[in-house]
């Protein structure tokens, strides 16, 4: 991104919900294009980028029995735009009393560029983000919503298409239980590592999210194995004999 | 209630699965009919009735993760007819062998008024509710189940759309597992307290539980939510822009 | 089974990816069937044969909590093909490097006789069984699988299908984490046993595993409950009061 | 119990902290004091005790992984005083604003005879019963709780050596959490129903139930199962190869 | 502390184990000795302190079940210097292979002053702080250890005399799969909040976090508390009758 | 192991417990002595094991979260005696009238050498090993018990000095509710695998499983560890600043 740019962005009118400091990064580092429209292409994602991952040595996927989606069949990829949440400290009802709404997600919608995905460290059993924020990330044309703790909301966030992975559902609002501590920093996510600007790949399976500085070699070996198991698929189809199959070899070593 | 009607109520023809006196309450408590289609009207069901209970320091809701809905996008609302069930002294074998069925649930819809909604303590991983006790339901007009524990014959309540929320489902009986010990006496759902006649309130994000004496003021500050966040949804779509979003006040401080 | 069958089928080409020893059992003790297609014919398929284990002391029925359908209303009636998977010795990384893919679930396909069930005792969070597996499967005629672990690719499966029961969905390979030490022998799924040729019964309320020693006793006790219950159901349906149905026995006790 | 006893009994002083018709019984069914004392003679007490339990079809037994004992090494038989706890219906920070302190185990103290254990339904990770309520129970000769729930002040009733078995221990008050709903009625505890009266025995591998109507037969065959084990001790200790101590029969068929 | 101490402290050389900018205080807001001291006087420590807190409307209570201590009998109240960990980003193997070890928890030993408590939101099941670690905090002066996560060599930590409280207890080494994102930021710990400075009150019974801005509103509180308890534990062991127990008020409603 | 040892243990009286084919291994292989001597020389003992065990690349590890001792303080090392137990088809009421024990660690007991460590697959919540089980234990001279599922008896197994950890404790008897379907084959045990004749490593952090080929490497690895740590005590010890502690390097890169 040019220096003006970053300038550019850097005057935009934030909405004070959070303190500046406590954004830590207001540009993330971009993956291509090309890099993001690759990964879409693949069949089985985030199967095939799960295993991708393993080569490397990468940590960073998460089943879908942690993080369930809300819109069965979507695929998501995007760069997170990540965001931590942790719990108030006075009682909701205090909270409730003295208007303390602290859950600060919508600075994170300000920030948004189109395409990014929402990736919320937040709280168990108390929702993260409801229907009015689905419906502003929408808007912002954010691709995703990926949050660890509860959101809320859910037929509304179906009707309008957008589509979430959360931990749980629940209609108990974060306002006066939940604080906004820090945005675009490294959070974890059902026990993996997310950075800013991370790859958020999300299907029926899980998500996976890539490192963006390995997301090239990730795609490059996803698509060797993709192209690997479709000529195993070819061959299953084709009525090749289970013990044949099981000793032929579809995929190659990975080598760099 | 009229005496009249609470002796032509008591006089009732029960079915002797529960002792008399196990029976609490004969006749709910009951909330105007206004105030129960009121609820009915929200938008975000169970999150704006969630907020308003929130506002007056009333515990009651509980998430769909805790209590999943078996038909999707069903809204319920209805007065609570509370039971109880606890395990069984002797193993179910035995039970078995000596038919010594104490499951009860029968008595409750007995005594149901169309409308009412079952909820019942129950016992995990094991069936507290079938698809007998489905069709019953469904044939004396109750609106709804709600089950703390597990239910069976789920595709059968599906098929006849009558709409429950569980903590579980299993194919295994209650039969001669469980015992019913007490109807519409207070219980405790998922870590929350309902009363015979309390107002449930059901949607897909989970259930909330309003008690009876409060529910005309919980829905009239539900509905102010209501209004202040159709505002809000309006100058979404209007093209407010975010930071401005996040400054406008669109619900104002409770006042009683 | 013949001898003729047996020799034929022992001098089966084997994938050589489990030791031949680690294979306990070449030909599963088969159910008629008719025994078979008499199950199908249930009404609420697992509840009843769930009641009629009960009666005759039987364990083996696991809760749809515990193991959850990827095809919603699908049922499903076939003998067990069992596989026991456990945990590699080895880190992932190293076994990625090193290409030591020890999951052997392609050598069940190899015995599977067509209607089988390849039931698998697996590991948690990670994946016993993907698409390519759920495509072999299909293709040589299995009729469903059952995972105690993960399962992946769930959409290929669907978009196929062929219908699973696992207790969780992740896309994380059990390639290089796990391996199969064992085919056709004595397994436990969620708190059962299954052996080999147990009769597994499936659909949306869970799973049974009926010994198949006992099947015949099983579906004959099963078909007399599913009798009672239908003359049940027609008294509900013919308005019968719920006290008269309370008191009435439509279900007698078992004897042999 | 004499006439006159339970006259005297019935006028006792109530607390006043629950309503009278939520004592649903005054006077326990008292096991004789010789059963109480037979159990505590024998040695592996629980799990002599669970085992006579199985071989008359009775339920009621609770691991100790479940019910964690404060005091390491205390074995514990006596009657049960049943309480049942559920949460409260306003939010905690309300509730100590108003002093609505609605915890009332002192009744059970109240009406606790020496020698009577008091046995919590509770509430989870909020204590139930904290020091004071120890050292009252302590004073009136209580032998010992059992709290399906958390407890408090561990610390102050293990040095006034007063013994309780709970799920968890937590600082979190219930006064403004939890309310008493009814004290000696059937309540669950951790899978297993429990009455007022049955014998609740316990030690360091979990808690007993036995229902107190079945007490004397499930001492009677304790009793021989412990007399068989005392002869397989023996039999060890005498250095009889391991062959012939797995081919010995040591306990004989029950028979009533 | 004096510009002077600041200066000082600033300069103080750093182990460069985690960038400057993610220690995000240097110095923590200090509570007067005096109130540490006041809070180390009360009785039952961290219940009467969680009842102050719950008057004032403050959360930051966490049962002994979540985080339990090493050491039973263990009183500890201290500032807290607070730590994040989260996962590494590639495999533990390549990492150990790489010697990529990111686990910084030194850094806040390097920052300690004595009578601190460390407290680690930390990653499940892994080692977030071993004996070397505890043997540093020791000899720095440091009062305990607070792990939301694993701890590892306990035996050696109780040998020394330092305390901790851990949510588990792993021998499994974070140093390859455990990076410490941040030093002296807002935490969560088991469900509640903590910033750095706010006062740790830990014991048998579970810990407190007190925020520093209310330490002195709640001491002031949990000392009326205590003095009421004490009268009532006077009445006890004066042998006042339970039903007058159960109607006293001992401690009196909060006014500020 | 000599031929003639070998011989005379084959024909060695076995309890008919188990079917002989199920018995898949007579004699492990048997890490050296000095091997076993040497791990049990380390100070902090699975902490170390587990570290080598990182740099190799080998899985294998337990927290005691998972696996807790019965004897604090505890340290064992030995070659793993593995056995495996699932549920019994029948219910236990059933069995208990049938008299059908089907539990049969006792024939390991008979197979076990002095030093060996029974390692169990057990049932969770129903005991696999009691009182009199670790009593033969101890007489045959075995050095501990590993259980994945309950134990019984720990008061008694305690008395004796017979070390175990397992993963719950119950009365439950798993005489009616568990066989034993296998010895001396691979088994998992809390997510990892287990050879007959692994070396089992354990202490009050967990249990380590070493795979007995790879015994050797991982001990002379631990020993390098073990002794860098004790260079970096010293320094602790000594008053070396933090910083400069924390830039030293004490243990080397592994190198084979």
């Amino acid at each position: 991104m040019s220096d003006v740019a970053m300038t550019a962005k850097q005057e935009r009118k934030l909405t004070g919900k959070v303190p500046r400091d406590a954004i830590r990064m207001f540009d993330l580092p971009r993956v291509p294009q090309a890099v993001l429209d690759g990964f879409l292409e693949l069949g089985d994602l985030t199967s095939t980028v799960s295993d991708a991952m393993d080569e490397l040595g990468l940590n960073g996927v998460v089943p879908a029995s942690k993080l369930r989606p809300t819109i069965q069949g979507s695929r998501v990829v995007g760069p997170a735009l990540t965001l931590r949440n942790i719990e108030q400290p006075v009682h909701a009802y205090k909270g409730a009393q003295d208007r303390a709404s602290r859950l600060a997600e919508i600075e994170a919608h300000n920030l948004a560029v189109p395409g990014d995905v929402l990736v919320i460290e937040g709280v168990a059993d108390i929702s993260n983000m409801g229907g009015i924020s689905s419906t502003i990330a929408k808007r912002q044309g954010e691709a995703a919503a990926i949050v660890d703790g509860a959101i809320r909301d859910v037929a509304e966030s179906v009707r309008i298409g957008f589509p979430r992975w959360a931990s749980s559902v629940s209609p108990i609002t974060g306002k006066w239980r939940i604080q906004t501590v820090e945005i675009n920093g490294s959070i974890h996510i059902c026990g993996v590592p997310v950075k800013p600007g991370d790859v958020v790949v999300a299907d029926d399976d899980g998500v996976c999210f890539v490192p963006h500085e390995h997301a090239e070699r990730v795609l490059k070996r996803a698509i060797e194995i993709k192209d690997g198991e479709g000529r195993r698929y070819d061959d299953i189809r084709a009525g090749v004999e289970v013990p044949e199959l099981a000793q032929k070899t579809y995929v190659y070593k990975f080598e760099e």
